[in-house]
């Protein structure tokens, strides 16, 4: 693993003593570290900050806290705590985000339509949700209500990840170019090493949760075989600088190196650049979290969709890796290190598979699709993974803003093959 | 006139001592009186609520309050207050809302994708400009200064309606219901008086604008004259009494009675009641910017499209008045008084033509055109109306959320035909 | 008048014995002069020519021939030739234009998606339908009913210009360039006289049909009295030489000679020329129903839009007549003579008003709107006009392709303002 | 296999003896037999029915026949026939495809924009590289050629599966319920067979295709090892009857049945049967290229996107199978039987898997992705399916109007999660 010592300066949201490599402790303490690292990813900004939906894909912050609230209130607090009454009925409607078992629900295109309630009426939602939370807590739990505590958490935890993937949309786009966290400083310009390649034998693997205690999402299961022919891995993700090569050799102009509707895309929006990629004509500056910077040649290149992954791999003679070989490659090296969420990847240094977990999410060429005996999880729930499966691709790995205890190497994170706006980068794969 | 008493509860916006019914008076009190007036109906509102765009035609409080600002700052102190620079050179951008000649701007359906500058970065855009106003003005005014200042003034209450209109948007269509001042009692339900017609012999009239000092948008000139057959006009605007008959006789489901693109958009959006109202099957609820209400036989109906204004005049065998009956007929009555803005119409009372200025606008049958001779104003305020004449029609009087001072006889308010979010009525009008 | 010397080879479509200026006469000979005028104008089409919709308000050849048919089976032959029953009772839904009166329909824009019944298959219905009325107007008509074959004679005129001006369309979009009648000569390459203004004094005058037994259609009704200031017109239309100076001059680049819609529909489209013109980077080629050929400096400019006419206009320091002014003028010059369609305009000689019905028809400045006391036609036919009137520009004269007859003074043709496949052109104003 | 007794009256359109389980043979009497099978296929068709496309996915016939035709002068005798020159430069441009390499082309979506050239035309172009193409055949073929010869045989083959699944769309959708082939008698309502388990091992299994001198796409390649749990594969594809049960248990309204984006589609299209299913509120007709017919109990359902495939699995407790489930199957039975083309499925009879190539293309739950060490096919045609890898689901299998010989079992079909207007149906697996 690179060395935390390498990362930006990192944003103190979460007490890693509660939170270990194995995620969030499913107790009073646990969730209220959950949740107090939620509002403190909100508190840098304004009310307006918090409102604004810039496009369909982004979500207000606002909406993002009273959404994680709204899951503890629907799924723990009005199905076990008893005489629990919603606090604001109409919140059931405006926090639901797509669960048809939870009823009807805001539109979540016009998200950005509402300015009540404001940042301050979610904030006092909160407050209320967190004293019934640690009322219910305090009582002891039982397994059922654990695993549900335990599923709150994780959940909530994505959406920390999702609140800085929006905000940085929201801001990352306003002509007057703010930062989000403007002292946070940026990596300096730094050498990456060559790419090397990481040999795999393949054969007869295991992936999918091993499970023994461990929290997964249900998409994770079952554990089963698979069948890899021997492939290599990139020792580390591709960076600003090779994409710079990329675009010099006409790489948004090469219909040949394009998947059709990627083609149809680049065409439709006269795209030549990773989202968040200006250029004045004689240089290209990157918005990150921490404001715009010049390009970092070393930096691992962030915001490109599959349809750019998969272009650059081919253009460089490689391919994307499927997420049986990243997480057989995965299961060779350590796992993911808890470390606090950061507003910029880490570069590259040492040898090995590098750059796993603490950088950008990294596309594979495998579509998301069950597994061999899936079955979704019961209940509400199970509206979580399941109904998503189908024309989204995977990305394995995690990136910098993924929170402590969030990251492990059977994650299936997905996105539609057009999205840039996820913290999505490449590692390249070939046939051996 | 009606009486003021009979009004609802006022907003106390516009010191009416210095704007009396000739409009702002272009001094440097009247300047101020102006400006406090739009931050006063800022007032009650979050930073939420300036921030969000509910539709493309809907521009955001904080907006109006940039833009209003940027009217100053672009057309009198850039040009005429030496030594000034621009407060922020991204807010010319920002904040023009359709000046070609003053150079590139922010597009307009982006307006509610901003979160900064943020309400309070407005207010200090507003004091800045304010001081150089302030500095400016107490120089003395040259004559086309002066009128620059006028034309301003008049911009800004052009706004201060607008605004309005459009947080009656935003707040309207929450699901919440929120009121944008709840302690503004709405008008006790009320009986309106059997609808009397008002004749007029027709002939050869003058209409546009007399000049003599009066301020007057350039599409009020010039005067001319028209040539009238007989008519009469209605003495009271149609009420919301009257409007539940039509839809009671089927009129939204009658393609007879419509223009062939208002029954499209009718059936378009299954439109079967003015906008803002609401029914659970048995009444009707109407919003208010004090709130929701229960349907008021005898108030006003507003919010209606030309089409809807159109299709109800032909339902009871009536017709729109063209915009030169209406302001030959106006020539008869008392011209408005300075009222200050009212959240809630006035109901009809007395006698003669009654509710032409201190209600809701007229639509009329005439579209926007030039008047024979027009020429627009010079300089880049000449983009003001001349380059909408064409698909618009025209609305006549004013409403009770017209600023004082911001109403005559010559007004020529413009909106398309499906616009229902301004304050718009009907007057009917037949052919003796 | 022009010569008909001076005319392009013309269609000899219409027998002029029958068809005066006073338009077709209601006789069962008439009837057929005008059906026979409709299938000439079809017979250089192919079935695959008379089937494509090329754009939402282009209708293929074939649906023109079913729909003319349609509207005397359903006016005429359903109401007044006793046991008639409908060819096919589909084909009053297939064939029903916009007549709410009349029944559900095939949606507008969906006509080019039926490939049956075919163009054989309309010819059949064609003939059935001649069958039937031959043998109803044989019998004697009555007053209702000959004012009725009146009306359909002229609505089948009507879309006999609309068929030429749709098949343009596909024709004139197809990569392959095949003109329509490709043995039609175009006129040679002219000089056109220098523009001459031609003075009218203005005053009390009146405009709407004189009546008198002369056909009309309810808009142009009733006759009524207008007051005009002095003005004077163009002489003639506005060439192709003329415009190339205004594209020269920016004309396409400069906002400030524009509308705003306007404006905004050219920088959307990214249009730099009139409709049907291309270049390849020298010479200018035009596009007409005979083929591509050069431009023209002398011939009228037309298939510019009321934008492009109004920006025009403007540029030349100009404006367009209002609807009256043409009207006005046109009574002081001799009325249209019957010519037969021909495919090119006309180009102007002589002295005094040119070019008023037999080129282009002319964009006046004024909306199509009702005139004073205008009621719709009673029954079905009553939603011919009165339903169209909002967000229309009227223009006057008659084009080359208009049917002898079809064409007198008090005329009122109307499209949207960004319409282009009429044949639409210029004759400039200004007040004196 | 079915029996071809079963089958309805077939359309005589190949040659069984040039043309076995193979595929067509790569020889002059091979190409023309392929190309008179295309020909035969449009005969029934008047030229208004070729030309028309119903929605952009929908080719017109013409189109059709005229891309195939293309194909063969593009890459075979433009680069093989030496001193060809093109029938039509223009219509290198307009037959193309999709093919980036080949130049640019006219859009997808405006293919039925085009009245020329017309039917008549495209045959006259097919004629004359029919002539040319038996003039380079007769003198022998080098390897290469021979490829590209049976490349072009299989491709003409695909189209003309695709000539009738648009054109079933064009007539499918008229309102006046044509017919393509009247004459071909739909099979009787009868009795489908309890749907019965076959049971495979899985294990480390092969898939992709052999080689050994049958043709396959590029996408078929290479065979490789994959590992497979137990499972179980329906004998028979899901009925009609059955699809009916799903109807009547609120199949289309439950949620919790469907992927998401599936249940937006329902939604936003309020779709409540397959496509082609119409109903008078008590029975339900299903529209076949013979015509409209009642619902049949015992056919296997048609038209049914991914969507509904997969909710219909839900539903009955099982799911749909992985292509190489699938393929795994297929090769413990026989191969397709080289069938000519028939316009309705055939219903199940006998034991074991049945319905594997005779009826419809069976849905499975794979995405369309690269086989492991996957590369394109060299040069031009090497865009024929690689860049199509994503957001695509693989059918597997073949359907009755699938030409004889284009069937086989590692046949790899792929179409978008949303498309109907295929001849895809269900077969259901589970996991043992």
């Amino acid at each position: 693993m690179a060395s935390p010592a390498r990362r930006s300066q990192s944003l103190a949201t979460h007490d890693r003593q509660i939170c270990g490599t194995g995620g969030p402790v499913p107790t009073q303490t646990g969730y209220q570290a959950v949740r107090d690292a939620t509002e403190a990813l909100a508190a840098p900004l304004s009310p307006e900050d918090q409102t604004v939906q810039t496009m369909p894909d982004v979500s207000p912050t606002k909406w993002h806290r009273g959404h994680t609230t709204w899951f503890w209130e629907q799924f723990v607090l009005l199905a076990h705590a008893s005489g629990y009454r919603a606090y604001d009925e109409r919140y059931l409607y405006l926090f639901n985000s797509y669960y048809e078992g939870a009823g009807p629900r805001h539109p979540r295109h016009d998200r950005g339509m509402l300015t009540r309630p404001g940042a301050g009426e979610v904030t006092a939602y909160r407050q209320i949700v967190d004293e019934a939370m640690a009322s219910l807590l305090s009582e002891g739990m039982s397994d059922p209500l654990r695993d549900l505590v335990e599923l709150g958490q994780h959940h909530e935890q994505q959406h920390q990840e999702l609140l800085l993937m929006d905000i940085k949309h929201v801001l990352g786009t306003n002509p007057l170019r703010p930062a989000y966290l403007p002292e946070v400083r940026a990596i300096a310009p730094s050498v990456a090493s060559p790419l090397a390649w990481v040999p795999h034998d393949g054969g007869l693997m295991e992936i999918g949760t091993h499970g023994g205690g461990r929290f997964a999402y249900d998409a994770e299961s079952p554990r089963h075989r698979v069948w890899l022919e021997p492939f290599d891995l990139g020792d580390r993700l591709v960076t600003e600088g090779e994409w710079l090569e990329f675009m010099a050799d006409g790489g948004y102009r090469r219909a040949d190196l394009w998947l059709s509707d990627g083609w149809a895309a680049v065409r439709a929006e006269d795209r030549h650049a990773p989202l968040y990629w200006e250029s004045d004509g004689d240089t290209w500056d990157v918005y990150t979290l921490g404001g715009w910077r010049r390009v970092d040649p070393a930096a691992p290149v962030v915001h490109v969709s599959y349809y750019e992954a998969d272009a650059f791999a081919r253009w460089c003679g490689a391919r994307l890796p499927t997420e049986a070989e990243w997480e057989a490659a995965a299961a060779t090296v350590d796992g993911p290190v808890a470390l606090p969420i950061a507003l910029h990847p880490t570069a590259a240094e040492g040898e090995g598979l590098r750059q796993m977990y603490d950088s950008v999410w990294q596309w594979t060429s495998s579509a998301f699709c069950p597994y061999p005996g899936f079955s979704p999880a019961p209940g509400l729930v199970g509206e979580y993974n399941g109904k998503f499966m189908v024309a989204q691709q995977v990305l394995r790995g995690a990136a910098s803003i993924t929170p402590p205890g969030h990251s492990r190497a059977a994650y299936r994170n997905f996105f539609p093959a057009a999205a840039q706006w996820a913290f999505s980068g490449v590692r390249l794969a070939r046939s051996a």
